[in-house]
């Protein structure tokens, strides 16, 4: 059975040792959803103009977040992050909104806790900021959408 | 249209003024779920004892993370929690783990955020501490259980 | 001469003990403004429709730097508020932003600091959002113009 | 019209992709003053004997304050700084004091946003030490000096 | 045998719940020590006039981590100080440093970790400032002095 | 007699420039105690099995103290580690617990002071958890054991 490498021999925790592994070229692609009720969606596709822009609000949070996930993921390594991005879009067919998250780093270990952290702390922004219309919004589909760098290489979620 | 309480009403974000709210004692309920092969989930079922203990990770995780929900969440009100629990529970049937956080506190605002940021930080710490393994893992239904206190009272979800 | 309270009477830094004072409401409002050129100023004046909102990222920052300041300020109390709004405006005549806070909370210190880091932190902001097309904008007149609450009562500026 | 950087096409808020950018050696100087009554200044100038070391504590939090500038500023790049350096110096004629911040690191963006956090953080401290004498103290002049490195080579405050 | 408050009956980690307990008045008192050679203890003893002031740096660094206490550990419930003091004084016959924190609130749990982190800080920070002239130092004696305060009153150390 | 690098020729707190020196690998190892009666001690040693596992929370608070070490050291350089693991032993003999930290990075400065946070927070942590079955618990023996890399080569405590 594969290693979990967070844990050493003795099955105790420790950050892992990545000071001999090459400094690369790191990215990482998240996604996530917000699903809600199609009256609540409609606050944020006319609130652009008018009424507050949410997607705006979480979209910074996102940003935000993932400079944070160093302090938040317990084990992970704090690294630089040189770029973030996040694309938030409405989807009537969901209905709800789409978010991914894009990090990139040049670094000795991967930046998909970042991109993770970021969509995650984006889409709770958004909760936060429709819950008064709405508790039953539900957040899902939080995964890895691609990474790229690294010994293991290119990742491509089915 | 039911108004969003984190916007003006020129459509500013803004930090909403509770001060005039009664003090009354706060619980929160939220869920999350962590999906996963088979095989992954074994790594965390038999690593309490001998390979490491991902739950136990994932919880301190998700406790500190409650704690920090004011500076991930632009909008949110700082607020003295006086209580975080999280159960985190394997599932052969999803396969994977269960995460509910309960958060309390005695303030002028809710602790939802709290209870959801709890979930979803552990809910990564699990997705980081088993991704050597399986990066294909999915968060999914992040969501309010329950709600209590405050002048909107108990919200339960269906 | 009066006394400096952040410091003992042997002349040591401590953060002073507000223990026995009173609960109150508080409020304090604190001004900043950037100057820049009017060319820069139109970027921020046509931002808003399309080429991005430098305002309301400024806003944003300003409400989550309030929440930072006893980080911040060595010898400041940590102290949960209960409100933080920031009105910034674009000043022809300056020209650049005026930007306001107001602060509130409940407890047994001010918030004159609150409201002074969040005009400083999102005048930071626009400085970071527009260096791009001018470095020599300028951040100015960052002061105190209301405060209520607290022994001392009602500040006002002249 | 130059493009503001942190702002994508359509107008979305980003943390601009530096990864192509060359690594190079970074310098950044700043500056702030804070004006005040001769009396208030008085208590700067005669305390760092026996009364309280007021410049001192400034001196420390700007220096925190520069490790906490990409926490601060939401679209800037976290970057590891090599030396932070505050002169604080009183100025009869203003009368008040002046800050200058000096902040270097190599990579790939500026630390201008870091000299600049710098001041502003140091200056709201001073505020902090002496609010209980004077309320009507002023923060200005926040500006860039100097900063070398990157791309756009030298720039020198006129 | 006496329960461990901060696991549950499985033997889970978690903040306990202080909900119910009465809000009181808490101070905590803590120690440390810093031993060193002699020549080390007499850059802090002549350091106060010119060549820098160690232990003016160790007192601000300790203030401000009492304010961090519930940041770094894990199951301490944040609550916010009102009052933070750091005494620190050379001893020829240690030789070294002795370090005094008092800490003071009004809630619902105790301060005790907030002032053996504070005296904690403070000593890492004077070994840090005078790391250059002596590697060997070594902190020590870092205990709880007294407490008062809560359902168990008042603590005296023998 | 040396210098104190951490002040500048003045007197004045600065975080010194390394921007010249040139990036090696670098290790560091401290070394921590918490003392303790044998009656608490033996909650630890059972504890691992059904009562809650004192030492894990310990040794992740220990880890994600080391990466908060810039934060909380005022003149720290901010630097990513690469590596920290916590060895947290109990000892009958003492009685109590040893705890080893061990934390590397590649670059201009050391990691003695991520190393001794590192084993600071640890047993902070180990007195949290306890605290509750005896206040008179002692940390000691705070010391760094060992470094390796940078100009003054390896360091080894006698």
């Amino acid at each position: 059975m594969a290693e979990l490498t967070h844990f050493d021999a003795e099955g105790h925790a420790h950050m892992v040792d990545v000071s001999g592994k090459p400094v690369s070229d790191r990215v990482a692609v998240a996604e996530a959803f917000v699903k809600m009720q199609p009256a609540t969606l409609a606050h944020i596709t006319e609130g652009t103009a008018k009424k507050g822009d949410v997607l705006g609000v979480a979209r910074l949070a996102g940003i935000m977040g993932a400079k944070k996930t160093a302090d938040l993921i317990p084990l992970c390594h704090p690294l630089p992050v040189t770029k973030v991005t996040l694309d938030i879009t409405p989807d009537d067919a969901l209905p709800g909104v789409r978010i991914v998250a894009t990090v990139k780093t040049c670094g000795q270990t991967g930046v998909e806790m970042e991109a993770l952290t970021a969509v995650s702390v984006a889409a709770l922004t958004v909760y936060d900021m429709l819950k008064a219309v709405e508790k039953g919004m539900e957040i899902s589909g939080i995964r890895l959408l691609r990474k790229e760098g690294g010994k293991s290489g290119t990742y491509e979620a089915e």
